[in-house]
């Protein structure tokens, strides 16, 4: 028996989510029915977190063990020509026994992406929020910046989700501009970037509309402290939508997962 | 009466083309659609030329005349409030009473986008052909030179298309690589982009899937000579995917389309 690791990209929007649902395709059945193939009976396939319907990864990680004696080559294509195109193993590596992608993980990295102006951008809907406004970078990057510490995220919580502690620590929530795939010049998309030892349920979506609050100027970068502070979600912005968020890169200890 | 000169993005996957045609959802039809709302009847929208099914355009320009008094900018937003998400109109302006997005072309940018290497990118499987290969970008260079300037294109005209004239310029063909929307390095998009004064049908697609075959060095740079000046169409390489390809924009003389 062998621990694989998995890193695995998928565009999420058929799907209900990275974990199996009552109803739906889930990208973890895919992965698991994939295997199944090949190994000949039903492995449990550990992803390092959920991620929501319509959520994207580029590089989810996930860990399974597996009987068969495959080469990681080949079972990567293996995996890949029974895959639909819309998920991919990008890379399949053999980890230390006992891998477990969810426990092992140190840091998850999201990116959510952003298309501001007036008209949307046909190839870019079903992978960024389209806000028809001008948005103020700066004030956005002052507000990602009350973010960064260890704080208590109760705010920026799905209401009614529970957790033992709502403490989490981000190490870093940046913004950047990146030209869009469209026309020329005015069509730059706003990415951010926030780095964090994990993530309560829709946090990453919650800052995010809480700082385009923000960008739009119907909130201001003191009141983002106060309700950091206040930990109530009902003083919070809207939570940005699904289709704009990524997962980016999962890391772990070097000895755990080389 | 005025005439006005459309600019139009669409992601063509779900679609059969710009044209109407006998079955499916063509574009010309979305917007004939939209516009008949605003207008109260139904009017023809000329289109600078066609795209096949699953071709995609940056800047597919079209002519329309209309009676409706309504200011541009409001027209803009109404037809963008009717079309669905994956066909937007980009710009919109007055032309000179007329103005026929056809006849008046001066010239057309083709981009077609390829991704190589051995695991396909979900982002990029409807834009992009995916070539699992490494692919020789200065050999491609050299035969995308071979396309520029004034020939006979019969050799990589659709099988069965009848034109008065296969003779068409090329005035640009060239090659970069661009980063794709996801994982780093080692995935950069090679891009050709192609300008002239007309094109035949499928003329892109065929020149492309003969410089991939050169760029896999599945054939040589002399022989792309060989096969132009040969001018047979069972002598040039495959035709690429339609789902790589994009209208970039369309050129007018000033005078015509401001």
């Amino acid at each position: 028996v062998r621990t694989l690791k998995l890193t695995i990209a998928y565009d999420g929007t058929r799907y209900v989510g990275w974990q199996r649902q009552a109803q739906g395709t889930s990208v973890q059945a895919l992965i698991e029915g994939a295997i199944a193939i090949v190994e000949g009976r039903r492995a449990h396939v550990t992803g390092s977190g959920r991620t929501d319907a319509g959520v994207h990864a580029f590089g989810q990680v996930a860990s399974v063990e597996i009987g068969h004696p495959i080469a990681i080559a080949d079972l990567q294509r293996a995996l890949n020509a029974r895959l639909p195109s819309d998920v991919r193993i990008v890379a399949l590596a053999e980890a230390p026994r006992g891998f477990n992608a969810r426990f092992a993980a140190r840091s998850k990295t999201y990116r959510y992406r952003i298309f501001p102006g007036e008209t949307a951008n046909p190839f870019e809907r079903d992978f960024s929020w389209h806000v028809p406004d001008v948005l103020d970078a700066e004030s956005m990057r002052a507000a990602l910046g009350v973010m960064v510490g260890t704080h208590d995220f109760a705010a920026f919580q799905a209401a009614g989700s529970r957790v033992r502690t709502t403490v989490r620590t981000i190490t870093a929530a940046t913004l950047s501009r990146r030209g869009a795939r469209l026309i020329g010049p005015g069509n730059d998309l706003v990415e951010i970037e926030v780095t964090g030892d994990g993530f309560l349920r829709h946090m990453v979506r919650n800052i995010v509309g809480t700082v385009v609050d923000v960008g739009q100027r119907r909130r201001s970068v003191d009141s983002v402290t106060a309700v950091l502070a206040g930990r109530d979600r009902k003083r919070a912005g809207p939570t940005a939508p699904a289709h704009g968020l990524f997962l980016v890169r999962v890391d772990y200890d070097d000895a755990a997962a080389p």
